[in-house]
């Protein structure tokens, strides 16, 4: 069976000016049209499948009420993006998605001119888009502010933030309250049952009812002039007092699959509301894709599939994710413990707590996206004798770092942080690079910082945390699967700011010595070969933990090496920064010991496979590999060049 | 006039366990003899007077009715629990509160069991409570956990998100509202506004009425037994919506300075609800003290003062604070720049942002503590063409740190960061210390960062980031008053990455090169006294910039002295951090150059004097010269001592 991949309308449409001519049924058309296209594009590339295709008509219907882009749709998250990327001039490139060099699967401001604000973590969407509306208001210039935002976006402190200040934009502000019950795993929380309860106990309205309501409105003419009216007000308002108290109008809830509903209603809101609107959409993720409805995760994030049958290729793992690992071994260590618990931030089986949750339901909390509570909550666990958990991604934990500092640094608590999605994470880009986690923690007093250079290391460290009562211990590993080592079947409480020697002749002196923290290490001992070929004598050493550092011994690595190079998937200020720090403050260096620390480059850094970030990053072997040898200076040929080739020569 | 010093009820009460079997009438007046002694305590001290005198009979009420210390209470930023601490053990040191060594002006967990867990930042206090409570529900243990948060702190995402998974706590959980209409500033936003319209359109319940709805609990006995009934919810809820389809029993508003109200309504939550609940006390801040009662501000925060006249001891400043310098610039510049607008999270006066509003309200905006949103809203204005300025501090700026990275570093965005109270901040403690923000900030790509040396050089900063457009930028200042310079007439756009020479022989070369970023300067320029008088020619640069460093300036300095010293009111990992990285990235360690980076210590320091703190982070004067004369390894005598000695030999 050959797909059909026939797309008149959208043939037609480039840019959102596009449409705004087309009857109702052409609308449709193109709904349907966008929906073709991003199930055969997302089976090409992989990406964001079910979040987008529950939007396709919301997306139609904004830029058809809309004036983009001079009025902002600013989409949360971003991940649902993809039919608003097909339909605001970049179809022609919807086939790179997520590619090297191709389009970002987020929103991004440097793509287009219709991506106002970019994205990628959630609920920023509404303070964002506050900003456009007062500064719209203080300039005095025309323009709407739309926020596209989830209901599990809404479980975000910031998304109330926003809500609780949005009074002063008046009808600039729109906020669409994308109702699909479900972000990545199922809901949790009050507001999630708060919302489910509005939309079982209200029926869709009912378009003659809608009729009635919207001011002769519909259903056609589309584009006959809003009465201003306090019916407005009085008619469209049928519940979500939540919202209504914080300051907002609230409509809904309306079927988000259904133009003939939503257009009128935006045009509405665009044309008659007197203060910010939240508009109540109810959509299905996965909509009009059968393989899609019918998952669980209704394909939220997929690999490269098979459009006519769904099926998805699945790589061959070679070795368990790390998140795997991470949470089968604290499920298993939970068996004789029963203070183990684990949190986490919407985030179940990424972090690899729906292991752990399946074996212990009761001690398991998924708070939503919830980072800053998450944390503060282990904190008060801690204080009253358990032994927390919080697993959150190293970017996400941004979200929660003054939590970390003030309830649970100041405080010395026993919270233990899994740290995943540390380093670079291919695809999903800059903005979930795991990149300054080692920076913005190692500075704490009371911290411990470890990283696993593989998977066998975090059963070991997990371990570790489990044992570590007397602080807060984080420790921090990659997207993706492990190296295939096997796994150790008693997992080792490591010693604290103990690193080890993994080969060389450590002690006894040599050339170089490499310090690694983290998965480099695979990479830093094929630098050894490389260097050992050459007849440089090198040791690799794993330190295990950037805090506290194993200064005895690196102090002695440092004594007895020409030339020490650190190695760190992560940006300036950490290992590196201490490393040098130790060194400086003990004045090795005033008799010439040559120090280099390796790190991730002072950029954001675009999609692309890890190993070709790490790559760009000049982060692997052969990269090690030169700085040695410049630090050295060695030229190819193996010669000693003029040392005062130097920069500060 | 002798002021009454007479408590003799609080003569009998050390721990709240002393309370429990007083009548109504000795409660009440342990109430008022806890008022006496807090306001002469704090007459002699300074500190937060009006919040606590606010909550003096709420403080009495929950140490009676609840098992302290096995129950929880927790007070959300605890500036407000003076009175919590007089009954709670600590009524001997209470004279010593924020005093060198003595007791914090927060709850802290070191000091007492009946601190179950610290604060001084806001809106912890629920999330924390749910620890505890889950905790015992987890561990099948006895025990409440009693959160007491200000209406101000409930503008803080972080609340809202605790409440928002609540329920699973069941009546374990009570969260005190503590509705004083304010925080430290007037109150802002939908959730103030609906708190307002809660307590004006109810009136507080009638005793009678109360009595009828608490199940004969009232007037007396107190401790008879509470008849489990489905009235609870029926009767006691009374309004409250928000909070209830979050999954709260609501209950209130209630008079919270009336303890024949309080305590039966404690008595009934404690032992009848069902669920999490919510109690809405209305107090008044600054209560019972008629010039505190008087005051706008209700005497939040004071100094000493004359407890029958009010007056406070005005310390005479030699110059200006570093916060109206900050507003009065940027007021200045917005005189002929309509783009400038101001973003406060509820400090608008310690901010100095108040000077702003005072000129350009509508370009201001207070968003409550709120400082995720804060920023977020700012790269918003920023996107759509505004320069605006978030002036927030170093240490609650933590609480936005991935909003700094993701919605403004990530996309470039020329958001202009004010940060005061940066560096050690003397009374307040470590929870308010601004440690670690020139490592967080100077991690990211495209971002700037300055710290000023002295006001002069804000009014410079200031007036620079106006004109930064290609991107983020951050300047840092301390807490307190300005050394007293000449605040120039027109302000000078500094070139971004490019320090000054102050003194010395700078390019021509010496000795010893003092390198320093932000306020030190000072004591660099002593220190360089010092080491002149020995003989030892010193320059000292101001860096001005710690992101990105004048390495041309840097480079030259180094390549023609012999000792390099850095010096930063911050933790590892920034200024020296990248100024050991660019020395080691190009060799100049290679040939013995000394460098030697000065900063705060690894640890959370008490709260002391600023200048006291500073000394014992060894960042004064004498310890730079110490720094630079065990660098070269001089003795007291002068003399070169066994270069072998150092710590690597």
């Amino acid at each position: 069976m050959e797909a059909d991949l026939s797309t008149p309308i959208l043939d037609r449409v480039t840019v959102p000016a596009d449409m705004r001519g087309l009857s109702m049924a052409q609308l449709r058309q193109l709904a349907d049209d966008v929906r073709t296209e991003m199930i055969h594009a997302v089976g090409q590339t992989g990406g964001h499948l079910g979040s987008g295709l529950g939007v396709v008509e919301l997306t139609v219907a904004l830029h058809y009420v809309f004036e983009t882009p001079r009025d902002k749709v600013i989409w949360d998250v971003g991940h649902q993006a993809y039919p608003h990327k097909i339909i605001t001039g970049r179809r022609d490139r919807i086939r790179t998605l997520r590619q090297p060099g191709g389009l970002s699967g987020f929103t991004k401001r440097s793509e287009s001119e219709y991506d106002p604000f970019g994205a990628a973590h959630s609920s920023t969407s509404i303070s964002a888009a506050l900003g456009f509306a007062m500064a719209n208001k203080i300039a005095g210039q025309p323009g709407k502010a739309i926020a596209v935002i989830g209901d599990g976006s809404m479980s975000a402190g910031m998304a109330y933030e926003a809500m609780n200040n949005a009074q002063d934009a008046g009808n600039r502000l729109v906020v669409i309250l994308n109702d699909n019950d479900m972000s990545i795993a199922p809901p949790v929380g009050g507001l999630s049952a708060y919302l489910a309860r509005l939309v079982s106990s209200r029926p869709f309205l009912e378009l003659r009812e809608l009729a009635k309501k919207l001011s002769r409105k519909l259903p056609a003419p589309l584009h006959s002039a809003a009465r201003k009216t306090d019916e407005f007000a009085r008619g469209m308002v049928m519940g979500g007092t939540l919202f209504e108290e914080l300051g907002f109008y609230y409509v809904g809830p309306i079927d988000g699959h259904n133009l003939e509903q939503l257009i009128p209603v935006l045009e509405n809101v665009r044309d008659a509301a007197e203060g910010p609107c939240l508009i109540h959409v109810v959509t299905q993720k996965g909509k009009g894709y059968a393989p899609a409805e019918a998952a669980a995760d209704k394909y939220h994030g997929v690999q490269k599939f098979n459009v006519v049958t769904g099926e998805q290729v699945k790589a061959v793992a070679k070795a368990p994710a790390y998140q795997n690992v991470f949470g089968e071994t604290l499920a298993k260590c939970a068996e004789t413990d029963a203070r183990i618990v684990a949190i986490t931030a919407a985030m179940p089986s990424g972090t690899g707590v729906d292991k752990f949750a399946k074996a212990f339901p009761d001690r398991t909390f998924d708070v939503g996206i919830a980072e800053q509570h998450a944390v503060t909550f282990a904190a008060g666990l801690a204080a009253q004798g358990m032994r927390p958990f919080c697993a959150i991604y190293s970017t996400f934990l941004q979200r929660a770092y003054d939590q970390v500092v003030h309830d649970v640094a100041i405080q010395n608590l026993p919270v233990r942080f899994a740290i995943d999605r540390a380093g670079l994470v291919g695809a999903d880009g800059c903005t979930h690079a795991g990149t300054f986690d080692i920076t913005y923690l190692a500075s704490l007093p009371n911290m411990v910082v470890m990283a696993a250079s593989d998977e066998a290391e975090l059963v070991h460290m997990t371990y570790t945390a489990v044992c570590h009562d007397s602080g807060p211990i984080a420790f921090r590993y990659p997207r993706g699967n492990g190296v295939g080592v096997d796994l150790p079947q008693v997992p080792e409480k490591l010693e604290i700011g103990k690193g080890r020697i993994v080969r060389g002749p450590g002690d006894k002196g040599g050339k170089v010595a490499i310090l690694s923290l983290g998965t480099r290490l695979a990479e830093a001992l094929k630098a050894a070969d490389v260097l050992e070929a050459r007849g440089l004598s090198t040791t690799v050493a794993d330190l295990r933990f950037a805090k506290p550092l194993d200064e005895d011994m690196i102090r002695r690595l440092s004594a007895s090496h020409e030339v020490v190079v650190s190695i760190e998937e992560g940006a300036i200020g950490g290992l590196g920064a201490h490393l040098l720090t130790l060194a400086s403050d003990e004045g090795w260096t005033d008799n010439g010991l040559k120090i280099r620390t390796m790190r991730l480059p002072d950029v954001f850094q675009d999609h692309d496979s890890p190993d070709k970030q790490y790559d760009t990053a000049g982060l692997n072997a052969p990269h090690i590999v030169e700085t040695v040898l410049k630090a050295l200076r060695w030229n190819e040929a193996g010669l000693i060049v003029d040392p005062a080739e130097g920069a500060r020569a």
